[in-house]
């Protein structure tokens, strides 16, 4: 490959770091008005009334409307493609603006005005009279007998439980001379903390409503926003210019529902409506907080035999992803290993009053995987073994097919990523170290699978199309969209690769307007470089050949006796240049005999999947006295197929360990346990890792080949963001013989656990 | 036929009398700069020196930038498609600043400010210096021997001398017999007023620069940006909104390319440049002035026998659209009479120190046809034949086919729009009276032909896109550009038509944008529901096909077996419902088996051309003394092939005739004989006739069927601006006997002629 597998600049490097690149806000009309939600202020209960006249009187105050004013229509969140399946469709739980408020935060009135001041002044002059209901925070009380239930149609508030046994449990695990192994463990409720706040603007267009959105799924919106208004699906346009990031929190609809419907009330003028950093801790989506309970049956030679998973969600007040995240999570936990005789798993999602869990970065893993490594290590541990041979035992391994889905490893990079990470570290070495005093070092060491896209759970489908220029550059329009994390860096090196053309001639459009681009669902599941990259190259495949097709007739010869290299049209067979590009893509636009706009779309179904993996190896040095964990040294190696870009990839591979670590040591939203009031939804309060909190990450690729990806490549986008936090908690096992079950791992938490245990520096 | 045919109400009404409808200046961001240029205050001359330090001075002011910062690069402006050949490509003769000026009004300089206040008075601050020539302001000074010549490549300032004989002029000519006619005629200057000025704001975007711009020609504005700035083509994006009117003023690149060069100078800040009512008279573009000569022999009986032509076209100082309106000018005059033995043409295209002429409505017609049809006029009433019937006789007949084009006459209406409109103004009765004492009253008409689109001259070529939604509607994505003249309406007419479905399901994309469009030259030449609508009929065809293959395969029959028909599938033979069209959308949009993104996208070319037709019959009542017109009754009756929609066709019609009563009576630009300054560049002082100073307007239209037209249709878009002006002055010539050879024929002219004739009421 000449582009592919190179490190190719980003193409929109240069204009994000001179701030050229233009975000949702930066192209919101002058003349547009602004837009604020008022949040409920308690956690359950119901608006009994709502008084507006204060802020009706304000200045500037051009519409307050509340939650008696919203359409009477429940619509779901998540961004997943509809099914037609209606059992499969998402749940259908919120309207636009709730007189049923389920957490503090819930969207209760709204006000449309001329300006911040005026809309902040009213936005405080509302006031709201509520019957109160008891909250329920966690699961626990949530399920309790009395529980006032969050929404009719689920008893119990229980969104979902589902259980499922492969192989014969109850007889697996009667076999003579097994050691049991029982674990709980706790993850806490983050939240992405992409640096653009969620933001939107909208207005009518010839019956149709337009709205300019922060979003990582603009098709998907588009259908959402036609479900919430009760109006076609025809009649929405979603726009997503460049965007600062989304990790999963822009896989739902946010505001851009509420946005589309106050658009309608403006007399014709746009409305922006921008979320604050405080309202996108409160009142967007989170990391779903899962407690996980492991009874694992192994031989004391290290071979797993039989294992039973109970996992307990809390979804927060709405559905969102629904039972789609913990599926997911204890999905990978059958996968990355395998049972001798049985698994039994048992998953239970939970509404609860707090903030909305959706899809985060690996959707569910990051939580199973802490849990699953740290057990994993816990048996090693109990078993005298070393973790990384004893994971090597158990772990999946090439020609795997899930029995469930079918999902099969043809590429399996597992193996080479430890090896390279036990390298990096000196694993063998310095396993062997104990360590004593007050400064202690230990290493330790997750390894994680996973998926990408959806396929054969979801539908996995990609439409792109590319438009040949007269200059010979080409224009790249996607379904797909670019949040932040390169897509269309890789997508242009894609095109460029299969056109034969430099990358500085492929011009992407990183703007999905859902009028006119072509159909793809979005950007999750990690799906894009291999999803969506199969569609492209499809694409890509037939724009070349209709290229070649014209060209063979100005040069009166057959396609097949033409290529495209660098540009130019040459001989299939010396490599002599015949013409350039784009004297042919000239003589097509503007032949007087024989004009042809060259363009090319197709529409791409994906009906497979690939197994990504990776390991991560961490040194740290723990202080006893002061509780504190600093990381001496960490790699996360990732077996993603055939790295496209190795710019590109180590750029994930550093945030999403930045996310991993930040989940292990520092994250983690605190609710006021009476009133279910975020506590520190802010970034003084929440400890998100700066640039002074992250050390040294170091990242390396194994090099494989994944015969089902479009250019070898498998998942890499998400991934990154599992294997850290496993990797920290058991170098700090191995550092101090503590073994924490609850993250994040702070001062406060290694205090009560080395208390516990006597451990003294 | 279902819709087309039929009175459909504007798809874009309801947004544009709400005032919803965005414009490009409404969709402009709120962090946008203002850009404002400096024009020259001499006719003629170089500028020697630039001060800009107190401009610079002025607090919020971010740049000033003038005619020695430019690009040295000399750039065509005419909205013609790109020729591959080099003779045939527009003439390249501005730059973006000019230090050669060459009207009041070119551009100098240009500021850049944070808001309108700084960049007014920057822009009075700037002092330039020149060395000034003398101005010529009329062809006659411009060829004059020893005139400043306006650009180099141009000896003589001749843009472009043209002649060429049909037939043995001297041969025929000596016929014994023949009665010889001359006439000279005279029009002046006139501007388009298009309501909305030019804007259009600019930004950069990955190396690359955006442009959202009221426009007619996003794809060719694209294309001559890339020319002025030096930078390839695909580097270019342009976006147009809703327009507020064009009328060929925006079939130019008018200040598009030197906003695209300013937002690269901005630090990435969006830069808007809207220009004043004032400059859009001043420095955009006119309606040429031309002066005919005419010398016809004409047998007694009324047989034209031979006709020698000599045009003369006031260019002003750019050429634009160089000698393309003066040659349309005069092949109509060799098309719509049919002399029976030879004509002779002699056309001269002169540059002058005038503002710049280019495309206007109708392209060079209205002038010719104004002194067409007065000289037939003066002929018949010199050889006492009734005007109808003298041109009844001469005129282009059903089956003619253009010796030099080869253009074909294969639906022709003339003769039943003649007799609709005698009929409609009572001719035979009217035309018997004389009319004496101070008010007279008279009848006159004139008729035209009109070409559709510019094949075979250029090409014409158009691509669409038209994509399934999942409610079962479409959005219609056209290269072509609704500009305020119904074309959206009508596109979309033609979409429900061949797919079978109701125009309100039809979405579409009133903005183009160049990144995303299919490719299409614009609007101009009335060809878009020709040559556009070509192209769409058979991009729907298409979808249309797909359509049915995929209902076919989820009804287990064969496509031939279904049809549709208002938005469902239906058996073909008995017309019965089989499923909704919705239904198949959503099912190939999600299906797990065979998603399919239902789409089709088809460049076409069109190579055939059509005549359309026309007549109108005015009856106007004369105040001698007062020398003040009044309009009693007026007809224009179209022959446009199938009318695709009464109600916007009459809206056309209706706007046409209006341009074309004030090119008769009221409009022109007047310039200071010795400065060349501008004085009546504003609306109070230019008299545009408002709703107060026009009459009732009727129109009717023959029923024609144009075979090569998609629906039977062919051009409609420009002729209405035609035949009134000489209809008028023929009406006036048999009220008054006094037949005037100069536009507009204004009181004070009447009064003139009046005096020489002794006519006296």
């Amino acid at each position: 490959m000449k582009t592919l597998g190179r490190p190719e600049i980003r193409v929109d490097s240069l204009e994000k770091v001179t701030g050229h690149a233009k975000y949702t806000a930066d192209l919101c009309p002058g003349n547009a008005l602004i837009a604020g939600v008022y949040h409920s202020t308690i956690a359950h209960g119901l608006v009994r009334r709502v008084d507006t006249g204060a802020a009706e009187a304000v200045p500037g105050v051009v519409r307050v409307i509340t939650c008696f004013d919203a359409p009477d229509i429940m619509f779901p969140t998540a961004g997943h493609p509809w099914s037609t399946v209606e059992s499969h469709q998402d749940i259908c739980d919120r309207k636009l603006l709730n007189a049923h408020v389920r957490y503090y935060g819930d969207d209760v009135a709204a006000v449309i005005a001329e300006d911040e001041i005026a809309l902040r002044r009213a936005l405080e002059l509302i006031k709201v009279e509520y019957d109160e209901y008891p909250a329920c925070l966690t699961p626990e009380d949530a399920m309790a007998e009395g529980a006032v239930q969050l929404h009719e149609r689920f008893p119990g508030n229980v969104l979902r439980h589902t259980e499922y046994t492969l192989g014969d449990y109850d007889a697996a695990i009667k076999e003579p001379g097994l050691v049991v192994f029982e674990d709980e463990f706790d993850t806490p409720v983050i939240q992405h903390c992409h640096i653009e706040p969620p933001v939107s603007w909208a207005y009518t267009e010839n019956g149709r409503i337009v709205v300019v959105a922060a979003t990582q799924i603009p098709h998907i919106v588009r259908r959402i926003i036609g479900q919430a208004l009760g109006i076609p699906w025809g009649r929405v346009r979603v726009i997503k210019p460049y965007l600062g990031g989304g990790f999963g929190n822009r896989q739902d609809a946010l505001y851009e529902p509420l946005n589309a419907w106050l658009a309608t009330m403006t007399g014709g003028r746009p409305v922006r409506l921008e979320i604050s950093r405080e309202e996108t801790f409160t009142s967007t989506r989170t990391r779903h907080a899962m407690s996980f309970k492991m009874i694992t049956h192994v031989r004391p030679t290290g071979r797993l035999v039989a294992r039973r998973l109970w996992c307990v969600a809390n979804g927060g007040a709405y559905a969102s992803h629904g039972h789609a995240v913990v599926a997911n999570a204890t999905t990978s936990y059958r996968q990355l290993y395998q049972d001798e005789k049985a698994i039994k798993v048992d998953t239970t999602s939970v509404y609860t009053n707090l903030a909305v869990a959706g899809a985060m970065r690996a959707y569910g893993i990051p939580q199973m995987n802490f849990a699953c490594e740290s057990h994993m290590d816990n048996i090693a541990r109990g078993l005298g073994l070393d973790p990384v041979e004893f994971r090597r035992m158990n772990m999946m391994k090439e020609g795997f097919v899930d029995p469930l889905n079918g999902i099969t490893c043809r590429s399996w990079g597992l193996d080479a990523c430890i090896a390279a990470g036990r390298e990096h570290v000196e694993w063998d070495k310095k396993r062997a170290l104990t360590s004593v005093g007050n400064l202690r070092r230990g290493v330790g060491c997750a390894i994680f699978s996973y998926k990408t896209g959806v396929y054969p759970i979801s539908l996995e489908t990609s439409a792109s199309r590319v438009v040949l220029n007269q200059d010979g550059s080409v224009q790249v329009q996607m379904g797909a969209t670019e949040i932040g994390q390169g897509a269309d860096t890789v997508f242009a090196q894609m095109a460029a690769e299969t056109l034969g053309i430099d990358i500085s001639d492929v011009h992407i459009v990183t703007t999905q307007d859902t009028d006119v681009a072509p159909y793809d669902p979005g950007c999750y599941a990690s799906r894009q470089s291999y999803v969506s990259g199969m569609g492209l190259k499809a694409t890509c495949e037939l724009l070349r050949s209709k290229i070649l097709d014209y060209a063979a007739k100005m040069l009166a010869t057959i396609p097949d006796a033409l290529d495209i290299e660098e540009g130019n049209i040459v001989d299939s067979r010396t490599g002599q240049r015949r013409t350039g590009l784009s004297e042919v893509a000239t003589e097509a636009f503007y032949s007087l005999e024989d004009a042809r706009h060259l363009t090319a779309e197709v529409s791409n179904q994906c009906k497979d999947n690939a197994f990504s993996f990776g390991a991560c190896f961490a040194e740290v040095e723990v202080d006893i006295k002061l509780c504190k964990v600093k990381i001496l040294n960490i790699i996360d190696v990732h077996d993603s197929g055939r790295i496209l870009n190795p710019r590109t990839a180590e750029g994930q591979v550093h945030g999403g360990m930045s996310m991993a670590l930040g989940y292990a040591l520092s994250e983690q939203m605190l609710f006021d346990r009476k009133t279910g009031r975020l506590l520190n939804g802010n970034f003084l309060d929440y400890k998100l890792p700066t640039a002074l909190d992250t050390p040294e990450l170091c990242c390396a690729f194994a090099d494989t080949w994944e015969p089902t990806g479009p250019y070898g490549n498998k998942a890499l986008g998400e991934p990154p963001a599992i294997p850290a936090t496993a990797a920290v908690r058991n170098a700090i096992l191995h550092a101090t013989g503590v073994g924490l079950g609850e993250l994040p791992m702070t001062p406060e938490r290694l205090f009560t656990a080395f208390k516990a245990t006597g451990l003294e520096g």
